[in-house]
């Protein structure tokens, strides 16, 4: 028999379960959403990185050529140890809800019964509509890069992104510089050149619809107003370099990264485009590491680091997702006095149950709720929207439980819809506001 | 029905909710110390800095001359997206409590009714002794400027406590060393003769029963003992700035707010107040906020900024307040080790539920119980002590059930006095500990 | 009656406390494990800077020559203000366990009976094996250090290991390189003679059967290769310094301690021993304090400063604790990425309930089970291993109760197997890996 506060919390859910979701950030593929093979399954760097880390070599897992069978049945005699972590449970509960798995534990004796199983599904017709109707999405935004034509899909449903990491961060590469000039018809010899090349690609993509501009960065960047002297000398050092390594004095790099990053975000104002700010990456920390697997983050930032750029920016929204957990305080805080600033998910290393729970519970109490971004899921391939939206649909549920409908006495149907809020509402309301962009 | 520990969580808040309170920290004047209109009440900054975060302008907040009435009636078309946060839950049990409102939500459609409600109740005779009656008041501390005369008030009902920021931040405004004069009959020309000021004050409170002295620290600031050299000439660069803005050098700011900091602390030493420190917060941060909703925090602070000063002080007892809920860990290891530091409350962007609750726990299995000073209000009108201590003690009571009774096997009566111990014993022992002051 | 989740994590509890533990961090002397009398007990610096923190002079507590049963009745009356903390649970818990301590609450007003009581016990022969088997402990590993002659004792049972605080930190005191002159035969004149004494420490160390190297780091340690001409210059200056003050510039200590620390780990790489890193601690913030209550720890400090090394050394298996439970995190998302990176116990003072529960929820669900060591007692009198355990055990229980069987639906068998990794499992997979060893 179940406890009065768990029957509560499960009538929650499932009333939250019912509500059709926008995805707001992954990294999906337009033209190629859903897996082939449970080999694009557990590719996801969580399983590889997680195998890598209890054992097993990056060159068995990295293997040229491997075929996708094989490749699974490596991975599976290196998956016990990861057996315990909710990346697992997603996989456990991904095989029940999309492949009817109900043989209990999944492991090196019995997944190519598994592997059988799944093939069927993965080719069946419509299986992109079966998982988006199951998994309650209605559309996702992507991760574009700057030079995606977003040609050859429905962007009402798999809506553009514009991504600008390789802009600020990665401009001193030759490649960088040609997939600019290619894609906006515009060498970017001079300041001017640059800021007619930003226009372009804002008005590229606002018309191809996108919804939002973003950009991950490192726990060391302060974004700040450069002058144009200043950026004109960093940039000069910039073009002399004609290969693909990064070899900017770090002062000139830092000059240039500060300059562009001011430019993107005068452009969102412009074009009216939300700024997701994903904050304190620390790229390449284990250059050993698997593929997606080598980025750890660093837990001495501030947001203190951005107060100049959200002063500076009143109209432009900025949804901002922190990397370390102890940051969640700051970004309540930044949330709950600048209108600007709403929160964003829960983001990689800070996408486990527990950290997700302490981090919910003190964003409801204290951020008006029309500016909480609930969850995004990250994914790569369409089938993992379900499982990681349900773990925190679960969460979501105990928390407007206990805390909402015990402690406070709310009715169920005003908890239901602060999840509505936080869920879908606050979405469309952040990402759709503006009916009429150019 | 309600389960067992909802019960013995229940038993327990009721006995901690008869316990008579000093309320050690408040913003509350001594002349004027309750609310007139429903507009007093909601335009502490909570409300207004959430409205304005969740899009109301600040011109509609702030407009000069506006009326009571008009003001509250603004703000309820702007109250919809905070009903999820815990301040608002702070009104609603406020207007339950004390206005006896028992009609359900309040919002947009209603608010006229409870405006002439809560206006009986406000122009009652005697409702200064009502609210402090209900809300378990026996007295409350003050914070009080430098140049306070202290006059027209019980001073053991209304404490005084001298606030320093002014003295040791802005004493390079020409306003502030007006004021100094003043109020001490002397000019503070030289360091002999700031001396000589810092002593009038301390013996001007102390005579009229201050019991405490306090400053709000920014996380930069590191308390030093300075040469005297070194702050003659930081005072003489201060000294030549006959204006409002504060002009001088980063450095012998610095200098200068360590010099007074450290002065202040020889006073309470030798007057014997406690010196409450309130570390972390950043002033200004978003110019552009309502009154007194600019300011923020910075998680990037170390208590071991301050080792030198505990170690130089060991008479003087220290009552901490962090901003940070990150730096609750650090203050719980400093007061577990330095007999002169104890906790100070939940303040501010740390006195939210989940934070209190987190912060609480650590507190109470780790710390001596004679030195955690639970709950402070903060409160600028009396009427938000009553919600404000209550939401603490609903967690305190949980806190006692759960980790006390139930795991430790302590009886009810002992966690209670535990629970006295933090509510009300030791403010008495901590900031009446002497009797007889000068 | 007890409800259906207490039950089950009792049912869970009960099957843990019967693993036969490996501790894999202590203090014990070997020659002399257990404690003669309650002074040695109450001794342990928990109470002694408890005791002064709430009041107790140092002077009263550390007078010379006082006889065990002062020391005791001393103590005793200033325990009151000590009775909240876990610490003293500790206390409680041991005296009904060991000592069948059954008449409540210990105070000033019967110690003196349970002093008596303890002594019988204490004096009995076998005492040792006694307390052994009741707390469920096969080994202990002992903090040697690095002059030990670890002799005179079964190393299964007290486990050597290398503890190289001294040789990083205090070579400049002519009487740490005076006791490395004399354990290994060579003075540490040249780089050279270091680190061949260097090999002789650890070829005595992994003959005599040695388990680990350990050491504790402050916050701002980064280890870092150093050039040889660098440290030949640190060390040259090292050598001139003839007596115990550190005299070396703050430079120079930095090199030679980067040096000294990086031959370390190439000696683990070398003599396959795991190099136990324990980051964070500050020594002697508080100089005034009781011994051994004089150390704080440092929150602003990040992982992020021993990227280098964790890359450098991919072969040695680093066990991590952290002082400050901000950096939890870090070490869950390090440990995940890193395969030679575990985590390690929770330290000192993150070793209270509140901060265990928050830090092992979120290693348990992202961290392979494989690279969890749980649990160490860091106990310097072997009877503090079963109380200390058991705080760990019911965390431990609770967590796999809710999360594991009630949340994700695991076996009760499922559950208490992954608690058996971390309890014990991986104390022998890490530390007793390598057989053959020289």
């Amino acid at each position: 028999i179940m406890s009065e506060s768990a029957a509560l919390k499960e009538r929650l859910f499932n009333e939250l379960d019912q509500i059709f979701l926008i995805d707001p950030h992954t990294h999906i593929m337009a033209n190629d959403p859903a897996s082939r093979t449970l080999a694009d399954i557990l590719g996801y760097h969580y399983y590889t990185e997680l195998a890598h880390s209890a054992g097993m070599s990056r060159e068995k897992i990295e293997e040229a050529d491997i075929e996708p069978r094989e490749k699974v049945r490596r991975l599976f005699q290196h998956f016990g140890p990861i057996s315990n972590t909710v990346q697992w449970s997603w996989f456990e509960e991904l095989c029940r809800e999309l492949f009817d798995w109900s043989d209990g534990p999944i492991d090196a004796s019995n997944w190519e019964s598994l592997y059988e199983r799944s093939a069927e599904f993965l080719k069946t017709d419509g299986w992109v509509n079966h998982v988006m109707k199951k998994s309650r999405l209605e559309a996702v935004f992507l991760t574009n890069d700057f030079d995606d034509p977003l040609e050859g899909f429905d962007t009402n449903r798999f809506v553009p992104c514009l991504r600008t990491d390789d802009i600020v961060f990665h401009l001193a590469k030759q490649s960088v510089r040609d997939r600019l000039e290619r894609s906006t018809g515009v060498s970017p010899s001079t300041l001017q050149n640059l800021e007619v090349a930003l226009d372009r690609l804002f008005i590229h993509f606002t018309k191809r619809g996108a919804r939002a501009c973003a950009i991950s960065l490192p726990p060391d960047f302060t974004p700040t107003r450069v002058s144009d002297h200043e950026a004109r000398v960093a940039l000069d050092e910039c073009l002399r370099s004609h290969h693909d390594q990064a070899v900017l004095s770090s002062s000139s790099a830092k000059i240039l990264s500060a300059f562009l990053f001011w430019k993107l975000a005068e452009r969102c104002r412009e074009y009216q485009l939300p700024f997701d700010l994903m904050i304190g990456v620390r790229r390449r920390v284990y250059p050993a590491g698997v593929h997606q697997g080598q980025d750890l983050f660093d837990s001495q930032v501030s947001l203190m680091q951005y107060a100049e750029l959200l002063n500076a920016f009143p109209t432009v929204v900025f949804p901002i997702s922190v990397l370390a957990s102890v940051t969640n305080q700051e970004l309540v805080a930044f949330s709950w006095i600048f209108p600007n600033v709403v929160t964003h998910g829960h983001w990689w290393y800070s996408n486990t149950p527990s950290f997700i729970a302490r981090d919910l519970a003190a964003r409801l109490e204290a951020i008006p709720r029309t500016k909480q971004i609930g969850y995004y899921s990250d994914a790569y391939k369409l089938e993992f929207a379900l499982p990681k939206f349900r773990m925190y649909k679960q969460i979501l549920a105990d928390t407007l439980a206990r805390t909402f409908v015990m402690e406070r006495g709310w009715s169920e149907q005003q908890a239901i819809e602060l999840g509505h809020d936080v869920l879908r509402g606050n979405v469309e309301r952040i990402f759709y506001a503006t009916s009429n962009r150019r």
